[in-house]
């Protein structure tokens, strides 16, 4: 299988996921605003995922700037990057690999390099951004691995497998990691609603994968836990605050709660780009809503009343309190988590300073 | 609009719920195996709404046998009652409607009445079981009305309305009964997955009742609890056991569970008929499991992989802890809820013995 989303012949091509179980298409992007509304469209989805598209789209923006002098392409660039931000407002990793690209930008110009040799750096960057995306979630499976017992019935919400990412995944990268391992674990994956990211994505990643799973409702989350059949709830996260309270697909906030009713351990499982250290808790998070019709429709068919009213966040908001654990590639954090994400982000900036 | 279940020329007729909310469409049935198929296949469904359906079902069982003596009319409505109690094992109210007619046929053929005497004695009684379910409802909604509060936004799981029971419902009986007295309530619906009674039913109901209400996945309802935007959580229930452990649509324990975490008061709403004090606790109810094909399709279409392994339970146990109280027509049960579900199924008994 290909990347999920990745630069060839002057393009940035993508798995289109709107399409997915049924057809495996690649969508192919020639402008940044294209990318935007693909984003936006949800044919890419998953934090890291567009984080690393929206930086392939500041290159595609950098490729299309008519700009002979590096102040008129720093321009276009940080118009670029507004536009791609504000596809999708929750996911902290859109902002962030922009401004990875932006700040690179910058940086050469300021050190008077020339357009042509930004353009170029500013691709090679958006390259390794994709790159060590990848590598981190290998990183942050192993790191995660650990924590899944040897036989282990783990509970999975939305979609954070190889399509949510570059390739292999946050919390499905730490299934993934603890299966490589020779783990005998079976997920029960969340349907998902009302987008159904788990039947849509998720199970038809764990198919293609051997990994054993069965698909339910979200509904049938609350018993599962409740008859002890559940041994561990994982999910990833948009955005995380700095006092660890973590902005996730809506329904992560009922299970976290479910699961330490039950006692049964829940963990976060996110890079360190999806921390915000500047947002002190979860509720400074911007909570996006989409279309009403992603509710009174399934499958494009009419579900409820023609005119009914709907309300659709598209994630919430689970308290740190909830979580036994936030699962980065630099290690797992535990409470205090002020300190210990701070730690992680620390670790993770020497070692990109260092490579 | 008619009622959900009723008698009509010889025949049981329907609501035909799977077509809702597009078409409102009455179904009519001449045999009680069609009754079964169509309570199985949920043509009509709620505990109430089935429970009657059942009653009628052994109306026309009684007319279909060719029998002559009352001692083999009773074998025939014996093995009618073992084939519409098989539809579907959650609710009580089913084989408490059939019981209800094999009893009083029992007790006539006792005191030497004639099988044709019986026969229009079932289906009188049959009626009589309808028309109390309505005026049950009605005292259930006044004695439930007033936990809600002036202005209150109540949340609300599957369906309870009129087309759960033979009309004007439990849950949504006590909301119309709110509304009636000139409150001020909103309704977040959930839509209640796999079969979405909340998005097709309640939607519906409530619209053309001109009752405000908003859609939601059953996933945000953890969010909005959070916000402080539900005062109230209402649902019905298909089994009720001694000790108040309620079996429900699968969904209502987590609505429970994150209802006692946020301190918002939970109510299930049932008749005395859906108490079944023979159950000394909730893990001893038949839970049913249904079709794969409600969670893998929705609306028709495939929504998951052709091939996807599914776990679908119907309901769910909330243990009676989470529960604020229990809503019956005979008043509001709180805990020591095995004391107080006693009296009420006692003060039920004793109102029917005095009417």
């Amino acid at each position: 299988m290909s990347r999920t989303v990745y630069w060839e012949n002057g393009q940035v091509k993508m798995i289109q996921q709107r399409l997915l179980p049924r057809t495996f298409e690649i969508a192919a992007f020639s402008g940044y605003r294209e990318v935007a509304e693909a984003i936006r469209d949800m044919v890419v989805r998953g934090a890291p995922a567009i984080g690393a598209a929206g930086a392939f789209g500041m290159a595609l923006a950098a490729r299309q700037s008519p700009a002979h002098d590096c102040v008129a392409l720093l321009d276009d660039l940080a118009a670029a990057k507004a536009t791609l931000d504000a596809a999708r407002p929750t996911a902290v990793n859109l902002s962030w690999g922009t401004a990875r690209i932006l700040d690179l930008a910058r940086a050469l110009a300021a050190s008077s390099a020339g357009a042509d040799e930004i353009r170029s750096a500013v691709l090679a960057e958006a390259q390794r951004l994709a790159d060590e995306d990848v590598e981190i979630n290998r990183r942050m499976g192993t790191c995660g691995a650990e924590i899944v017992p040897q036989k282990a019935n783990v509970l999975h919400h939305c979609n954070t497998g190889s399509l949510a990412t570059v390739d292999f995944g946050t919390a499905l990268g730490v299934v993934r990691a603890a299966v490589g391992q020779g783990k005998d674990v079976h997920v029960w994956v969340d349907e998902t609603r009302p987008r159904l990211q788990g039947a849509r994505l998720t199970a038809w990643e764990l198919m293609r994968d051997g990994i054993p799973m069965t698909l339910i409702a979200d509904n049938a989350a609350g018993m599962l836990m409740r008859a002890g059949k559940v041994d561990l709830v994982l999910f990833g996260a948009d955005r995380v605050a700095a006092n660890g309270d973590v902005a996730n697909k809506v329904g992560s906030y009922n299970l976290a709660v479910l699961a330490k009713e039950n006692g049964v351990p829940c963990y976060s499982v996110v890079p360190t780009s999806t921390v915000d250290l500047s947002l002190a808790h979860g509720d400074l998070i911007p909570i996006e809503e989409r279309s009403r019709d992603e509710v009174a429709r399934c499958g494009g068919e009419l579900i409820a009343p023609e005119d009914v009213p709907v309300y659709n966040p598209a994630f919430d908001v689970t308290p740190h309190r909830y979580l036994t654990g936030i699962i980065t590639e630099e290690g797992i954090c535990y409470p205090l988590f002020s300190l210990s994400l701070q730690r992680a982000v620390e670790a993770a900036r020497q070692r990109r300073a260092q490579s």
